[in-house]
């Protein structure tokens, strides 16, 4: 049976990353992954949720093996293949969505696929959404990252007809604090087809754009 | 004490309807007061959530007192003076929206106050606000209509800088079943000084309306 | 402005359906709709949440102008153009699902796009996903629909690298009544990149497959 | 299409603030910000939840450039011209209130707007409010501040005709932390008509007041 | 050990009612419950929220053995004996209140307890609860009957200082539906010592309230 | 009117405290609040919630001026005159309860009136509370503190007669982190007439059994 | 692969029913399923929620393949061999738990364990379950049944060491609507080692009872 | 009646550990506790969430006499005795869950019960569940931990029939923050007989599975 699922799982593997988690996890757990990966820079391994006043205390020869990028937290230590068809649009609200959008912007680095980020959309000035519109809907993929109502997910969803992934964000306070508002707005939108991620997974909204991109790559073959 | 307060409630109740919610209410009671406010048409009374079923099976005497709407389930027997200054825009996202959108309008006739209503122009085709655009930026005061992700109202809030109240409707299913994700999303909304009503509070949302032409009409004088 | 926008909208209908949401509207506006769209068989219309106890009661007429569906109270006038590129495997835990599970498929087959259906393959009983497990991993698109734990979406999800969308359906009680248990679940699914609809939201999962199905179409030409 | 948005937002912009939301935004991004905005006098700007503890370690002389206050945490580095007509009558609670009192409060006197600011009337002491009433009824709008059972809404709001709008504090203990207690309670109210904004919005509801306000002043030219 | 316990609980009993909670008990069961209690008119017995319809129902001989009330949906074979000391005001936000009002002014006359109603005292008209507030504050126990946002009971708790038990009613919609809001505006009162009681716990609320007024005639003793 | 009030609020007054509660207060309103009342000893002031850490670094002087009790975080600079007649019994699942059931005490010490304290009682060692029963019972009010799943309060009620008002706690994690789950359980209570405080509101359950022993002393003179 | 799952799965066919939940199933799905399994007698099967307004309305020819149970809503066509040792006492709060109490028992009885059911033992009358509490004791497993505040869980995990399970029930208003304070009561019980069902999951209370039956009749072997 | 409960209490701590729970307790009282524990190490006792941070601070002396282990902030002064007769499988999701799955073995250690610990069993890759599947079936009592979706309890639920016990984490973030996801998950299970603890209780998930390897203990005599 094992060699039955593995194959699938192999398969799995060339599309989306192995990727590890670290909130949570113990300090010296987390050192002792860092380290190991670093050794073996021929497989690429991601590091999300990377702290970094967790990583700045890491020893200097470990740190130097990992591209790390503090805004989003995430770190790698090679990159995959670059895929040759398909771009992603990440498109943002406001600017306290940053770590988000770049957790999904530096995860799809990491898995070879070219990403824009288009940041401050939010609808309340609309404008800002129209001066980028003509480049973000010339990408295969979008995905939007958006808080509070969230309303920039059922906008773009209404203009574009592409392959669409929303992650709402924990930024607010009062009924938005948590993310709560803008998920369920996300989950409710009046915009039809729109596939919607947990709260702040930034990285799961870029594994999704992957599975499209890749099928893309894979059908081109 | 009392002639203190019973002023100002005076003054208040120039403006302000004295109301029926009639949900609720033991069926004799309510055809009590049916008959009751019919005799006296020299002062109009307002009733709100006046079910169709039930009002079909009140003598038809008592019923011909009454100017009644059966979507927006409201009744009354005369409206109030007509408002010399200001109008109010009601602006929904959808049909399903009609019975709060209605409500709001319907209050708003009973009070004497001019009001529009612009109906399904829900975000996810953004060109139909457009085209209602410039009829609803001239109305003194605006109310929003909408369910699901009520994303309508962060776009109108965001386009226009007038007193603009928002109220979220029970329409839909799942995460937006009985009006959370609506509410959630309006509190929220990354558009500025928006007021919120409770949940298909459309009968609120002209009251609040209210406030504002009443004001306008008093510093007028 | 308008142009523009109508452009990208014109190209989004290309792809996603115009589509009538019956839950919730009047019987008399239904009725209108459906003797409208029933002359103009040319432009093929969808209705969803049409129950079998109103569409019963429609004029025989009008009835004979649809293809009706009751378990999944979809309706539709005639099909879009058949997609020549992409397939979608619609892969449900239970039969008690079935309501959602063939919205989806009936949705699909409205908008041009080939779909199987593999129903009960609740991971209780793991070895039937493992049976159907080949002719669901062929598919372009991959729809889960579960209610409950919605373990299924995490199992295929860490079977299957397509691109993946998950429905969570209300079936159950207690904790699951409603679809929560579901819906959280599966936006808390520890396989990567699986895009999550409202609960109960077949016709939703069937849009965000023809975003991806659209597209490698598109891509294809 | 963007001339047409920009004239309207232009309008807007007349009365409503350009603020920058100061929590969760990084440190560097931050003071980045308060440097540009204090090399430019002439541009008045507003910055809401401004830590104190983040403050004090602003260079000094970008620090000089702000009005700023501490218990609201809002600083502008000027006003904009004084309104003619209408003032605000802020009405709290407790003076646990008093962060987000202020806050609306100074927003309004960022905005050019008379505000009076009225603390301590919980409805527990009923005599409280009523020694401020008089001085609460003669201002054109009401801004009611208040947590735990937020009562205080309902009763000014069943006294007061004039445009009023709530704001639910997160003061409290118990279900009343958070301010959900409050939220609700201000929209379940038994007076009609109030607006009701997000938890802890004081700027909201400065900004609410500042639409009627601004109305006010251009009905009167 | 049991009669230990059952000297307790005979001691208890002295006070308190042997209720039979009706709702949600098979019909068959309900039935002979009325029957062997009206047999046995020694020993009266407390029936709770008995509704109209099934009552109708029973037996006519049955029937006439119960002073049976139908909004309250309270019936009784016979009272207690009358307390010598101690009255109760039963106070109520509305009519809408009515059922659960009652509800806890038929418990307490089962109890032998004497008890007054005064109904309509809802804070948006202050006045209203200031006409009857004289004759409320002469009660040994104040019961306060509210829904929406419950404020009634804060004033109330603020003006008087007896006994203060608060029962929230499931009476609006929206935030309100279900009494949820009134029930943690009651919990987070601004006024100190009011014990709350659950939503549309009449019953309930007369027994804390019997509990108070057994106290005053043992003491009296 | 204000006679009137004051009239009612005096005699109120003379029951329940003036409390002060300090969770939130700014620290230099604190400090400023501590000095103004330990100077006027001749009038006893309560202050609840005043942390440990915070009151260590209050100046000597005034620290000596109060009565302060660290686990409970009450402090007074003296107590109200002894009432005659009535004794409090406040009962505790465990001894993690102890700032609550503490809190209680020290506020009914503050009141004036006699309190017995009797912690570790949880149901899951019956015969802890057992031991302990007839002195308990013998009291005239109740008092039942306890989190998790609160089955104390149902315990204690079904035995004893007497006014008993429960406190939920926030001791615990998961479903009972924060108190939701004995909150519920106390108000969902089997036994009959308990009256609920929010959850931790120790200070509120002394309060609820002042009013009690308050109209037992009035009664008695 | 197949197979070794199969083997296991068979392992757990043994002990655990092949049960078809009927709630929400299709009518004629549902009666389809009847008349299979009403031919085949020798492969006993288990119907959960099969509502008794269904059931009479099933031809009397398969109807008498049945023994059916109406307050349970349990059929069953035969029952599985008798377990040689072990016996469940299901223990419930009140006969209005009778519904989850007897789907319990009847599943156990097709099971082939024995059961003995001891209702109305809510600990507000702490005297019935000590005259049971012997014959409980002796029992190899505990089901306690309740809803409300699901205080007999706690009560009756601290006194009997044996396995034991806790079904919250539905029963109940306001906060108890539904079952969560009774849900969240037994998992924050204070105590240890209780294991919770689901809301009104008789069935799988009695699934887990067998679980540890079964295994100690392997143990025996 | 203490004797009668003493002597089934005694009975059921033959089984069931006397046991600190160190979370929120006061310093001086968790240091006396410890002292008092050490003194008397004939008498094991069990101490959970016992802070690394404050374990560190105890005197050396003390901490000597303890058994600790930091990732399950589990020490004991000494064990139970064996028991003869069966054995515990641990089975996690993920290292994140290693709390509670190592306190769940750290009190099986204490109670003298033989347990095995699988980590890393997450459904992603369901390879990993199933190379450690045959040596988990083996045990008598199995313990599923897990956080996010939780479908390992559905899979492992679904493959063995021994008594099965889960436990559902905290770990993760959005909707799986605080466990709701998981606990909701588990209890909503596709497979039967699942008896769910709270939300990160490693310890009572070790207790239920003592009372079910005690009973076979029991029986065994």
């Amino acid at each position: 049976m094992q060699s039955v699922l593995f194959d699938h799982e192999r398969e799995a593997r060339i599309g989306l990353p192995e990727a590890i988690f670290c909130e949570g996890k113990e300090p010296h757990v987390l050192t002792a992954l860092l380290e190991t990966c670093a050794r073996d820079e021929a497989k690429p391994t991601l590091f999300t949720r990377l702290a970094p006043e967790f990583f700045v205390g890491v020893p200097e020869a470990v740190r130097a093996a990992y591209d790390y990028h503090e805004l989003s937290r995430v770190a790698f230590t090679g990159c995959m293949p670059r895929k040759e068809k398909g771009s992603v649009a990440i498109v943002s609200a406001g600017t306290a969505d940053g770590r988000v959008t770049w957790e999904a912007a530096r995860t799809l680095e990491y898995l070879g696929i070219e990403a824009h980020v288009y940041e401050d959309n939010g609808v309340a000035g609309l404008w800002r959404l129209m001066s980028n519109f003509e480049k973000i809907a010339v990408a295969e993929v979008i995905i939007v990252v958006a808080g509070l109502d969230a309303a920039l997910a059922s906008v773009v969803g209404g203009l574009i007809g592409k392959p669409l992934f929303a992650v709402p964000t924990s930024v607010g306070y009062g009924v938005a604090a948590g993310g709560n508002s803008a998920l369920s707005s996300m989950l409710a939108s009046c915009a039809s087809g729109i596939g919607v991620l947990n709260i702040d997974n930034g990285y799961g909204a870029a594994c999704a754009a992957a599975r499209v991109i890749n099928l893309l790559n894979k059908v081109a073959e």
